[in-house]
């Protein structure tokens, strides 16, 4: 990503219904990548979400997944504390985990049709369970001089890359409201299967689910 | 488009907030586009939205339009509807009327800083108005043999391309509820200068707005 090095974002100032926020473009040799902000200037420390696209969700209204309650929760914080500073990078091209919108909706059938979890449909077609890359987060935050984060996630993958790449970490773990019973059982297989580290939150909604 | 012919769509089931919905998702040479419905068998006469992504609204909440209130207006009245067919086409590639979502920022920051009109600013940055190309809308009615179409839509344009092709077409004006002032002013400035059929309605409502 040498020659990135030397580009600078596209910024703009737009309305939204979280309040002013400030848009980052990035331009990549393969893909654009968008960073929002509540601040124009970025500083540390800063709370932030590494987001992957979700359009099923975010667009469609799918009750699939908790991608859109993350997401929403996320710009509402960032758009409601005046005092920190919040950081959204969000992937446009990291539908389904990487794999594509299309690719997606087949994962999508083979769970349908054979009752498979989302691991297993990945597997079943060929597909590794996460092709994402995020050494762009990493260009991003480096761009900004960002070096003290306070990281939104339940994924001990991103974590363990920011770490391993220097910055100092403190993990808030994201625990929205999952708003359906697929998302609920989603999230236990991230957390059974991925590490995710909200395993007794989702343990206990689907108990509550159930009565 | 020749050999999409063969090309079937990805098709599957997906519970969403507006009611289960079918997802076709479409592979062309150079971008994917998924047609969502109601119905499974998709069929004459036909309720159709052909929408252009705009993810500044849809995903990120921007009120500087009303894309979002569009889409999600159109995507409720279809999970409502169990009597009647309807298709929605979403164009995953046309940020920004086909510029993309990097130019388009440019194009926001233009109009902020130089108090442009959406039409004026494309043009200092040396954009058509408009660089969208619907024929991949053609191709989706043609494979579900659709013939008869009542169009929710506000622009004319969308209405000459289906009837240069010979659909049989019904208009069904669209007027959601404008989240801004931003959005009304950008709807004027589209009714003026697009000739979008809403005019009067939009009048009116910058009026009510003064007040």
């Amino acid at each position: 990503m040498k020659e990135e090095i030397e580009n600078k974002p596209v910024i703009t100032k737009i309305p939204t219904i979280y309040g002013d926020l400030w848009f980052f473009g990035f331009k990549f040799e393969d893909e654009e990548i968008v960073a929002i902000s509540n601040k124009r200037k970025i500083k540390n420390p800063i709370n932030l979400r590494i987001h992957s696209c979700c359009f099923t969700s975010e667009i469609f209204g799918s009750l699939k997944c908790d991608c859109v309650q993350q997401l929403n929760q996320f710009m509402k914080l960032m758009g409601e504390d005046k005092k920190n500073n919040y950081l959204l990078i969000y992937f446009l091209n990291h539908e389904g985990r990487g794999i594509g919108l299309l690719n997606k909706l087949k994962v999508y059938e083979v769970q349908r049709k054979l009752k498979l979890d989302t691991y297993e449909a990945n597997k079943y077609l060929g597909f590794d369970y996460d092709h994402r890359n995020f050494d762009k987060a990493i260009y991003i935050l480096n761009y900004f001089k960002i070096e003290e984060i306070t990281i939104f996630s339940n994924n001990p993958q991103k974590v363990k890359i920011l770490k391993e790449r220097g910055f100092n970490i403190s993990i808030k773990k994201f625990l929205v409201r999952p708003p359906s019973t697929y998302a609920l059982h989603y999230l236990m297989t991230k957390a059974e299967r991925g590490g995710h580290f909200i395993k007794e939150e989702i343990r206990k909604l689907i108990e509550k689910n159930m009565k």
